[in-house]
C-alpha cells in the first residue's frame, strides 16, 4: 500500500489530585490535542476511572481519530505503585488504596494500558520527546516542592526491585543536616529544593543575618524567585543559600555519574525557573566534583516539556522502544 | 522430539594481565570443565587472541563437545572498552590499544563473541550462577585493592553512555579525605578497599596511636586479614579501621538504594574473606543509613564463586534472558 501512511496514535493521561492531563500523542512524542478536567476526587476512585475512560474517548474523537487506531494509554500517577501489576497500592492525595487501574481501564478501553509513577513518566517525557532527543542514558531531575528523579539506563526507565528507583531527593548529602519528611537527615531535597532553599534563608534570617530578602520571610511569601534575584544583586544570604543548594545538587549528581555515566541531566521544577542563574553554577561545580571519566561529554540541560512532560512520557511508556 | 535433551554450550574467558582462565559453561550456568593458562602478554595481541582461539577451542574437544554445540564466547577484560563496537580501547595492564577483539574472535570462532569489564562479568556470573540466584536488580561490590563494582538492573549490565557505569569505588565518601588514584579525594575506594584500610592503620601508627598491628606495619606485611583478626580481639585502631571502612561503604550502599532499588547486594573480593566479621556490622549500619523504603528486603551477602565468577559471567553474557 505504497503511499499509505499508517498512523499510529497513544494517549498518554497524568492524574493528578486536582486535575488530569490527557494527551493524544503521535508515535514520534508529539501532541495531536490535549486537555484538562478536573480530577474531582471527592467521587472515589470509580467516578474518577469513569472520568478517564470518558475524556480520553473524547479527546480522540474531538481529534477524529477513531478509537480503533489508539495503540495504547499510559498513565502516570503520584503514588505508590505494582507497576508491573498495574495496581495502585496506595495514593495518599486521592485516598486511593488497591486499585487494579491497569485492568479497570484496559476492559473499558479494549486497548493495552500501562501506569508508572509521575516523575518516572515525566522524565521519559522528557527523554523521549523534549530536553532529552531520544538519550538512551538521562536522568531528570525534577527540583519542586521536594525533588524528584527519573532515571532511563539503557534507553530503559528504572524501577528496582519495589518502585522506589530513581529516588534521589533522599540521597543524604548532609549527615548533620535538616530532618526530611523520610524521616532521615541532610537528604537533597532538604537543601536543593524550592522549600529547602526557602528553610535556609529563614534559619539565615532566625539566626540575624542581614538580607534583603527578610520581608519576604516575615509576610511568609518568600519564593526561590525572590532568592536568585537577590543573589543576582550580591545579597550574601541569597547567594549563600543558592550556593549550598548547587553544591548539593552537584555532589549528587557526580555521584549519579559514577553509578550511571549519563550522557545528560534535565533539570526540571518550579527551581528551575531560574534558568541560567542555576545551570551556570551548576555546570562549573559539577565539573569541579565529577569524577574525570565519568563527566566526560555530559550534558546539563533545563526541561523543555513543563507540565506536558508527564502526558506525553504516560503515552510514551508504550509508544518508546517498543519490544 | 519428545525425550531429547538439547544441550546449549557457552564458552567464558576472563583474561588477566598473568592467566587467562576459560570454563565451559552450561545455559543454566554450571561449569563443565574449566582451565588457566598464562597470558604470555609479551607475545603482543595477536600471540594473546591466537592462543585464547586454541585453547577454548582445546577445552571444548577435552569436555567431548563438538564445537558446533558451542553457542557462543564471552570475554571479560580488564581495561576501557567499547562494548557495542567490541573493541578494546586500551589495556594498561596488557599494553594493548585499539584491539577489534570481538571481531577477530568471531571470524576465528565462527561463533556470536561478546566481550564486558572484568567488574561486570564478574557481577553477572554472580547474580546468574552464584550468590544472586537470578535477581534482576542486584549490586555487585568487589573489595580487593580497589573497590569495583557492577550493577545489574532489570535484569541487565548497566553500562552507561561511555562504559563507566558501576564505578562506585569512585563515590566520594569523605571530602576532606585522602587522595585517589583517579585524581579525586576521599572515594570510597581509599576507606573501604583492602589498600585503604591498611592505609588508615599505618596513619594511626604515624600519628602515634598503640595498636597490636604495629609489628605488621612496621615490616609492611599489614593485611586487613589481621585488622579484621585484631578488631575481634578488641584492639582500637583496628576496631576504628574496621568501622571506618563498614561505615563508607554502608553509606554509598544507602545512596545506591535510592538511585537503583536494588533487592540484593552481593560483596566480593579479599576483604569479604572477614565473611560474617564484615557482613555483621555491615548490615546493622546499612539498616541504620538507608532510607526505610529503599532498604526493605534488602539482602546483603557473600559473593560465592571467587575467581571462577569472571569466566562464568563472561559465558553469561551470551547465555543470559536472552533477547
Amino acid at each position: 500500500m505504497r503511499g499509505v501512511t499508517v498512523k499510529r496514535f497513544f494517549i498518554g493521561i497524568d492524574l493528578g489530585g486536582t486535575s488530569m492531563k490527557i494527551g493524544l500523542v503521535s508515535d514520534q512524542g508529539k501532541v495531536i490535542r490535549e486537555t484538562e478536567k478536573p480530577t474531582l476526587k471527592e467521587e472515589g476512585a470509580d467516578g474518577v476511572i469513569d472520568r478517564m475512560v470518558s475524556h480520553a474517548r473524547n479527546l480522540a474523537k474531538e481529534a477524529c481519530v477513531p478509537w480503533q487506531e489508539i495503540q495504547g494509554v499510559g498513565v502516570g500517577l503520584p503514588g505508590f505503585l505494582d507497576i508491573p501489576g498495574g495496581v495502585v497500592k496506595y495514593m495518599t492525595n486521592l485516598g486511593w488504596t488497591d486499585i487494579p487501574i491497569r485492568d479497570r481501564l484496559q476492559s473499558a478501553w479494549q486497548v493495552p494500558v500501562k501506569i508508572d509513577n509521575d516523575a518516572n513518566v515525566a522524565a521519559l517525557g522528557e527523554v523521549w520527546s523534549g530536553a532529552g532527543n531520544g538519550e538512551k542514558n538521562a536522568i531528570c531531575i525534577t527540583l519542586g516542592t521536594g525533588v524528584g528523579g527519573g532515571i532511563i539506563a539503557e534507553g530503559e526507565l528504572l524501577h528496582g526491585a519495589k518502585g522506589f528507583a530513581g529516588e534521589i531527593g533522599h540521597i543524604q548529602v548532609e549527615p548533620e543536616g535538616a530532618l526530611c519528611n523520610c524521616g532521615q537527615t541532610g537528604c537533597l531535597e532538604t537543601v536543593s529544593s524550592a522549600t529547602g532553599m526557602v528553610r535556609l534563608v529563614h534559619h539565615a534570617v532566625s539566626v540575624g543575618e542581614k538580607t534583603c530578602l527578610a520581608p519576604y520571610v516575615r509576610d511568609g511569601s518568600l519564593s526561590t524567585r525572590h532568592i536568585f534575584a537577590e543573589a543576582k544583586r550580591g545579597d550574601a544570604v541569597a547567594r549563600k543559600t543558592v550556593d549550598q543548594a548547587v553544591h548539593a545538587l552537584a555532589q549528587v549528581m557526580a555521584t549519579l555519574s559514577v553509578v550511571l555515566n549519563p550522557s545528560l541531566f534535565i533539570i526540571g521544577g518550579g527551581v528551575s525557573q531560574a534558568g541560567e542563574s542555576l545551570l551556570n553554577p551548576l555546570r562549573k561545580k559539577y565539573q569541579c566534583l565529577a569524577q574525570k571519566n565519568a563527566r566526560q561529554d555530559v550534558r546539563i540541560v533545563l526541561a523543555q516539556l513543563g507540565n506536558r512532560a508527564g502526558f506525553i512520557g504516560a503515552a510514551g511508556l508504550l509508544a518508546h522502544i517498543q519490544k
